[in-house]
């Protein structure tokens, strides 16, 4: 707890520490995750997100189009007969649109990042110095388990705020246990990317405390903080930037639920592997759970 | 065989195949990636990329600097007293300083894609159409062997040219053996990432050949075609554009290459989650190797 | 005329020609130019265009915001505390929502641009090698006529096709003549920035002959070829494809109109300077009347 | 002068200017840009700037290409036939190998921008809100007057700060006055665009003050501040920032030079319009002098 009485793990795994909760992945959570891993099935925890195209007037008469922005595209010309074919993407990283993995520096509480490093060493203008993203870049695996707030594919009410006991509650359904290091894969059959004006749902304060106390390592989610917001966010200011607790936001899990209930288990081995790339506020990704 | 004399497998999985040697993966390959898991100990197959700058201008009098381009950074401004702190990225996906995922549709033979798909119908100007790297999107799961052409961190001669009889070689050192379906993991010891005009080792067309008769379901490597080119490429041309057999270039193996050493086991689960981005012509992605 | 009965310059000033109608622009049109400015007062011919953010996620709660495209702009982060703030744009230049220069390679007539050369010469990966907007660069200084097609700011009806016959009109009404190298500018009180499905008038052949026989240098318009398109498109694929007359897209009118009516004058000196960037299929304008 | 004791514009105009010096550009002084007008002949003053290409792997072996930054283009992929070709353009602004003009807001002097509006008011993460480039969108014109500090196409020593009395002295030579309202262009024989750590030569505090004194609205130079730099820069901090003279970096001014020299006329009409894009800190453009 810190002095304005919100959980925190700043200084728990030291003052120079990069990756927070993921401490928690030690030899025995990475045991049961592989103790999960029977028949070698698996599924995607993402979204599929289609590019627009960056760059317009592909017409002779002139194009007035406008591009949504999560991704875009360039397809690259190779010349008139190629003997490639390339493209380019620009990436939004913490787009609605695309599921994506929130780095420890990502939100500062105040003019710090976790666990305590001023906002002006950790963030450049040629990339992070501290918390960035690239420390998932070994990839991360580990037990996964899978709380369905909304089962049979349904979807919980836009201003429902979900609380320690709605997860309890979901725990109780899949039938299993969370133990320290695992991840807690939360489906609420959301999909977040919603005009801004638009409610959304999301966790409270009682339930990141129910995170802490299980010893999450890493949160999946197809919601995260409600809209509209209450401050402090729960997920982004306290579990984020005070637990150290990675968020990968905007996941979509109706796959994952439809083979969790045909197989009545909701725990799996769960394998997040961004792009490598070094420095930077968050990544995009694709969580794999394997069965 | 087509009629130029090399392995294809055009129409073999039928006309409007867009996954190729990814249709090998079948109940028992997946089973035997998941017999390989044990103590859920990962390592990454990804290279780190560092990315530059996309923006310049950054001191008050004035900024020379030159960016190298395999990812571009913006560090966006989110405001005088950020809340959050975010980046975009501008990936070229397949430059040789980042491991990415070439689709089926990346390298045409003559004006068709895989597997016989007019180049006009596959690729448009706002997006892929045929044989796009999200059909990798679901995840990619089997077993992996790695191959080491050049044991305890060595590497192979910039002229040599990797035939099948040295993936023999390396095979016989691993004491194990290839089932179809299984992904190939070729280690060179090199970084691709060099001067246009600088010789690189590469596979030969008998190479692919032992690739095609083993059922390769996908390709992993820290080398692919050498420089300077021989035509057709054997990778890119061949194995790709007619086999179907989607590749990872620009692979980091030395890390897994340790790993196995220390247990003297070559085989384990590779797990390859690109980023579930539609429509492209190649992922940056980061294969983990599970064991 | 070309074998299609379409008026044609390829030829007429070589082989080579990189400039088109601007030839036309000799020491006798500069003198005229020169003559028309009297008071040194001026007006901007160009529209003005917002860019939007090439980036989003500038809030913690996640942005789905779409972006519109003829401009984007990266506000750059140059640290905590900035000395400096500078923008990167990401200009669309044919875009609709932009006043442009097309450049004469623009628009192929086949697999040829203007004066014949072949378009895999003229157009590479790495810029345009023939007909590139930059021989506009050193600046193009003429007189220049405006045809207001709709006096007293009103504006002509969508399905209008304007022909030599309404040019004729505005010049009547304009008291004045045309000389060789003079620019025309042609103001129909539209913006063609309207939806891809939206009617929008342009000129007909027989406009494009009458620019051909007073000598045009160079075309300036609130509106160009019509929507829906009748091909060849009069102004993209004759006037600029096969006369070389470089067109100048997306203008805006109304205060140069305003300025004409006040003064009973329809001439002036125009001065066309686009950024000098250099291998461009066409580059951002701002042409500005001299009174 | 303000409290340090250095000249400052804040509040002449008014707390809400946002034009500075370029105020002093009346009907006098457009007349007397007009009365130079005599030939029509006209030369750029800006450098032409090639871009390199966005992206890379643009051959079928991987592409380790580095690019350099003031403009990048992408040749947009139009298609396997294309009816048109076209770019975009991502323009570094503030790079030293682009003729540009800086925004009033371009340079803070402490947390405030000219006239003393506070940071977070004028510069947003959607754009400029106070003191951007637009505000010279309409057009400058006003009688330009070259200053050349090393005639006969020399050039300055590398450690020579520029003072009032070497800009009084090439004054002499040229033989003209400068009245208030004219536009300042100096030329050293010098390109900018060179690596951070090459001195360069650059104007003093006291060419400050005569540029102050003179009534100078504008400042076009092949020089502009000195490196290595001294604080407060003098044109960037102090004739930007609180005189609130726009400058206009990194010009090209031989072939003026030679003009002027040709017809031992040193005065001319000046025409400066950049493109009309709203909200920024800063335009590519492409002066243009009228003889």
């Amino acid at each position: 707890m810190n002095e304005a009485g919100l959980p925190s793990n700043w200084g728990r795994w030291g003052a120079e520490d990069e990756i927070g909760t993921l401490n928690l992945i030690d030899d025995a959570a990475r045991a049961r995750a592989a103790a999960e891993v029977r028949e070698g099935t698996s599924v995607s925890l993402a979204r599929a997100t289609a590019p627009a195209p960056l760059t317009t007037g592909l017409t002779p008469v002139g194009s007035p189009a406008t591009v949504p922005a999560a991704v875009m595209q360039v397809v690259n010309f190779n010349g008139i007969r190629p003997t490639a074919v390339t493209d380019s993407l620009l990436v939004n990283t913490h787009n609605a649109a695309l599921t994506h993995l929130d780095a420890l520096c990502h939100i500062p509480a105040g003019d710090k990042v976790y666990p305590g490093v001023p906002l002006e060493q950790a963030i450049t203008p040629t990339g992070v110095r501290h918390g960035s993203a690239d420390h998932a870049g070994k990839g991360i695996v580990t037990r996964g388990v899978l709380l369905d707030l909304a089962p049979r594919r349904g979807s919980i009410p836009a201003d429902h705020r979900v609380s320690g006991a709605d997860l309890d509650a979901a725990l109780d359904r899949a039938g299993t246990s969370v133990h320290p290091g695992d991840a807690i894969v939360v489906r609420a059959g959301w999909d977040v990317n919603q005009p801004m004006g638009r409610p959304v749902p999301g966790l409270d304060l009682s339930a990141v405390a129910w995170l802490d106390e299980h010893g999450a390592a890493l949160y999946v989610g197809d919601i995260g903080d409600a809209r509209p917001p209450v401050f402090p966010l729960p997920m982004h200011q306290v579990a984020l930037a005070r637990l150290g607790l990675p968020l990968i936001d905007a996941a979509c899990l109706d796959e994952l639920a439809d083979l969790c209930s045909a197989r009545q288990r909701w725990s799996f081995m769960l394998v997040v592997a961004p792009p490598r790339i070094t420095g930077t506020a968050g990544l995009a990704v694709n969580p794999i759970a394997v069965f």
